[in-house]
């Protein structure tokens, strides 16, 4: 079923203890296209201005992604983030931060864009992401990211979208924001009560925890990284593989989301064995089945 | 085949979000002994002073612990150790400590002990680990415990024992400090270079790491528990379970030691249920065999 993803595109620089990579592509709309693509076709939601140095064209050449819902603005200036990782890697640090285009006004969504299936609203304001998920007509399914800036500071946006969605995605430290409880197995079920009927909590190289509204839960380690060069876009990919394989199956049922969560786990841990997008783009569809099963094996007793 | 534990016995006050636990048994000895029984009769080492006002012989009534090796030092004073537990609840703050009997020398290991075949060295002095260790005949599998404090002013003992022992038990802190690396998959590898043959780092809820020499990896996560009344002991039962099931199987491949692992994961989950041994004395083996099924079954995609 079709997948639609909005988010955004960057011109990022990143420091970590394997290196500097200067004005190189991120963005959450772009780590999730490429991600989502090993499973399933993509459109693609995101404004960038005149000065973008990249092609997304030739990023996404051979592979499915519909780059109709790319605005170029001539005024504007592209977002641009940079950002270094230290010791554990587990979160970053914003050394700058340039909003530019993503302080203006979201992109408009493409009419043959709206019938989208399956729809994936990265992290931006939640009020944005009522108005892009407003403009369409009848999701099956839809999963959004959100961060400790609008958890603090535009709860109640944050709580409309919420009962607006089937499935949120956070990362621990903003799970246990939202649900105001540091144990995150009732921190998932307090983030159910208000809405989302799926909550995706991802915990870095701890794994992640998915828990459903009738308490059914799943736990996945990660996949065990011994060269973690880039964390960035670590999460967009694992949404990306997450929505990717469930948009390919059509299916949201249980059993469907728990192999949806191990698809993202391996994505990811490709994202983050090198710096950028090149992590990503150096590997095949049969790299993530095989590093699946080496999981999966690795897991059992 | 035999198993031999030898650690402490401790008064513990332990305070957390759910109450107050005061004077109540503890010592990593008494967690593990109670754990590993589960699974296969335990030969018990420890020291208690006169004031001790517990009777051990009823702690274990039903429960096959040979307690020979519980020295009474009619002069001396138990171990004491009060501790507080806040937010994350994943590390304990030491509010007080009297070492006592702990700071005098170690127990006499029984004649009939001397032939073990699977030795815990619950955490103390290297030194005093290595002394416990050259009293034993032929031991076939021995692991050991130890923390920051020893990693920090007795490196030298430390590496002396590593030599020795065939597992290392450790919490990821401890590991990264040991192995001076951030990154617990390469952590874990360092650590065996350093001597044992296996490496277990537990992460509290985030679960535990098995690495063996050959670089075989098994990763578990930790029951998923919406309550958690007192983390005391976790470690101890963790090593219990884990050590209790191998020696009842007498074996240490690695399908062992991934079982194994499972069994210390459960058991922990028990004990953290809640205050002091009473996770633990209210569970039956029948319980945690339940329990390691429905982790199974939450664990697979």
């Amino acid at each position: 079923m079709s997948l639609l993803v909005t988010g955004s595109i960057g011109i990022d620089t990143v420091k970590t203890p394997f290196g500097v990579s200067k004005d190189c592509l991120g963005g959450s709309a772009v780590y999730f296209s490429m991600a989502a693509s090993f499973f399933t076709p993509v459109r693609f939601m995101g404004v960038v201005g005149a000065d973008c140095p990249f092609s997304l064209k030739k990023v996404f050449k051979g592979r499915k992604v519909d780059l109709t819902g790319l605005e170029v603005r001539e005024k504007s200036k592209t977002f641009r983030w940079a950002g270094s990782y230290q010791g554990l890697m587990n979160e970053a640090r914003t050394d700058a931060v340039e909003l530019n285009v993503l302080a203006e006004s979201p992109p408009e969504m493409p009419e043959k864009f709206r019938d989208s299936k399956f729809v994936f609203l990265a992290n931006t304001a939640p009020i944005l992401q009522i108005r892009l998920l407003d403009q369409l007509k009848k999701p099956k399914f839809v999963a959004a990211d959100t961060m400790n800036m609008w958890i603090n500071n535009n709860p109640a946006d944050l709580k409309r979208l919420l009962k607006k969605i089937d499935c949120i995605i956070l990362n621990d430290g903003e799970a246990r924001m939202l649900a105001r409880d540091d144990n995150l197995i009732r921190a998932a079920a307090k983030i159910i009560k208000l809405g989302p009927s799926i909550a995706v909590i991802k915990k870095g190289e701890a794994g992640s925890i998915i828990r459903n509204a009738k308490g059914q839960m799943f736990i996945l380690s990660a996949h065990p990284a011994e060269i973690v060069k880039d964390p960035t876009g670590a999460g967009d990919s694992f949404a990306g593989g997450f929505m990717g394989y469930l948009a390919s199956r059509g299916k949201t049922d249980f059993a469907s989301l728990k192999k949806a969560v191990a698809y993202g786990t391996v994505v990811a841990s490709f994202t983050i064995s090198d710096f950028s997008l090149k992590g990503l783009t150096k590997t095949s569809k049969r790299d993530i089945g095989k590093r699946l099963n080496q999981l999966r094996l690795m897991l059992k007793f």
